[in-house]
C-alpha cells in the first residue's frame, strides 16, 4: 500500500469515529454546532498521525482512535474561535460559511469550548496505560505555551515584520504543536520510551514547520482550482508568513531541510517507521 | 475552628498557589489577561471544596491542590466568556472592568481558552493515584453535559419563562456541575471508593442548586453594600432564576431542603464530613 493509499484508510477510521461521537447530554442546538465545524472535511491529518504513531510503535489502534478524535475536536475549536468576528473574522471556512455565521457568535464561542472540553473528556475515558501521558502531552500543545501562544504572537504582532526567529515561534505554536501532539501521543499509548518520545517531538516538530511553509508557499504559487479557495490572501492582508521573511526560494530549502530532519528522527530500531517517513515526504510535495 | 475560619484557612491556600502558577512557555499578553481574571478575588468556594473534600476522605492536600486551582481556572475562563458582547455583554465584575474591556474581546477569548487548557495541563502534571479519575469527573462537569449544557439552555431560552424541571437543569449545569466535581474530584484523590463518590455527587448537586437559589434570593432581597453590586438586576433583565419560577417563599423551603438533603447524604462512616456539612448550612445562610 502506497501513501496515499494507507493515509486514505486512516482518514476513513477517523472521520467514522469523529461521526459516531454521541456528545450525551449535550443540547441539540449545541451538538449541531459542534458537529458542523467537526465534520466539516479536511485532511485529517492530525489524526491520521495519532493512528500512525500508535502503530509505528507496536500499539492498538483502538487506543488511539479517542485521541484521533480529540486532536481534531482540538484543531477545530481553534479553527472556530480563529474565524470569530474579534479574531480574523473570516466568514469562510472551506467553502461553507464560518460557524459564527450560521449560528451567531455567542454559540460558536460555546461550540469551541465544547470541543475543547469534549476532547478532555473523550481522552479522560481512556483507560489504555499510556493515556495519561498522551493526555499530559495533548493539554501541552494545545495550551498556553503551544498553539495560544502562536495565536497571541500572531494577534498581537499583526502588522508587524517579525523576524525569523519570532515567525519560527509562531509557527511552532500555531502548527507544529499540534502535529507534535499527535505523534507523541500515539507513541506513548503504544508504551514507548522516553526516547521515542522525544525522536516523535524532534519529526513532529519540523514536519509541522515544514507543513506551514508549504500551506504559506501554496499561498503565494498553488493553484487555486485545485486548493478551492482564493490564493494570494497572505500578502494581501500582511500576514506573517516564512517566505513573506525569507523569500520563496529559501522557503523552499527551509521545508525541504525539515522534512529531512524529521525523517532522520525516525530512524530509531525501536519503531515501524515507513509510513511517517513517506508521509513527511508527501507533506513537502503536497499541491493542496 | 468553625467553618468560617476554616475556609478562610483553605481560601488562602488556593490564592497563594493561583498566585503561584508560573503559566510557563505563555506570551506576556496573554499570561497577564488570564491572572487579570484569575486572580480578581471571589470566594474560592470551588476550590476550597477540592482540598475540604480531599482532607474528609483522608487524602493529602498536596494532591489536591492542583484541582483546587484548576477548577478556579475553569470557573474564571468561564465568567471571561459570558461576560463578551455576544454573550452577557457585561462590563463589570467585582466592581473591575470585564477581561474584554481592559485586553480586547480577541485576547479575552483567548484568555479563556488558555486558562481552560492549563486547567487540564495542571491536573495532567499530577501523579496521585485517583489523579485520572479526579480530571475525567472535571472534564466532563466542564463539559457539554454540564456547565456548557447549562450555559447552552441559558442563551436559547433567554426571554421565555421555562419551567421548574428546565430552571433545574440549567442551574445544576451552570453552577451545581462545577460545585460537585471538585467534592467528587477531593474525594477521588483521596482514593475514596464509589459509594463516597455518589455520596459526593448528592451532596455537591444539592449544595450547586441551593448556592444558586441564595444567588437567586439574595439579587431579590439582599443588602446591596454587603453584595458590593447592584440588585435587582436579574428581575430587571428577565434572568432565569428559581424564585422567578416558584416564588421567594417556595425558593427558600427548596433551598432548604437542598442543603437537608446535601447534609444527609454526607452521613458516611468513610468520611470525616463536619466541615462539609456545617459548610452546607453556611452556604444556606450566607448574605453575601
Amino acid at each position: 500500500m502506497n501513501v496515499k493509499q494507507q493515509l486514505s484508510l486512516y482518514k476513513t477510521m477517523v472521520e467514522q469515529a469523529l461521526e459516531a461521537l454521541p456528545f450525551e447530554g449535550a443540547p441539540d442546538r449545541l451538538k449541531e454546532a459542534m458537529r458542523y465545524s467537526l465534520l466539516n472535511g479536511g485532511k485529517r491529518l492530525r489524526g491520521c498521525l495519532v493512528l500512525a504513531a500508535c502503530e509505528a510503535a507496536g500499539g492498538n489502534i483502538s487506543d488511539a482512535l479517542p485521541f484521533a478524535c480529540a486532536v481534531e475536536m482540538i484543531h477545530a475549536y481553534s479553527l472556530i474561535h480563529d474565524d470569530l468576528p474579534s479574531m480574523d473574522n473570516d466568514t469562510l471556512r472551506r467553502g461553507k460559511p464560518t460557524n459564527h455565521i450560521v449560528f451567531g457568535e455567542g454559540m460558536a464561542i460555546l461550540a469551541g469550548d465544547g470541543l475543547l472540553s469534549h476532547a478532555f473528556e473523550v481522552m479522560a475515558a481512556c483507560r489504555a496505560p499510556g493515556a495519561f501521558t498522551a493526555l499530559s502531552m495533548m493539554a501541552k500543545a494545545a495550551g498556553v505555551s503551544g498553539m495560544l501562544a502562536g495565536q497571541t504572537l500572531d494577534i498581537t504582532l499583526e502588522g508587524t515584520q517579525p523576524d525569523r526567529d519570532t515567525v519560527r515561534q509562531i509557527h511552532l505554536g500555531k502548527t507544529a504543536a499540534l502535529l507534535t501532539a499527535p505523534v507523541i501521543a500515539g507513541f506513548a499509548l503504544a508504551g514507548a520510551d522516553e526516547d521515542t518520545l522525544a525522536a516523535g517531538r524532534v519529526y513532529g516538530e519540523n514536519l509541522g514547520l515544514a507543513f506551514q511553509i508549504v500551506d504559506d508557499l501554496l499561498d503565494l504559487e498553488g493553484d487555486a482550482a485545485l486548493m478551492g479557495k482564493t490564493l494570494g490572501k497572505d500578502v494581501q492582508e500582511g500576514k506573517i508568513t516564512w517566505p513573506a521573511c525569507v523569500g520563496a526560494q529559501q522557503a523552499k530549502q527551509d521545508a525541504a531541510a525539515c522534512i529531512e530532519k524529521a525523517k532522520a528522527a525516525l530512524n530509531i530500531p525501536a519503531l515501524h517507521s515507513a509510513f511517517l517517513q513517506e508521509l513527511a515526504e508527501y507533506t513537502l510535495h503536497r499541491v493542496q
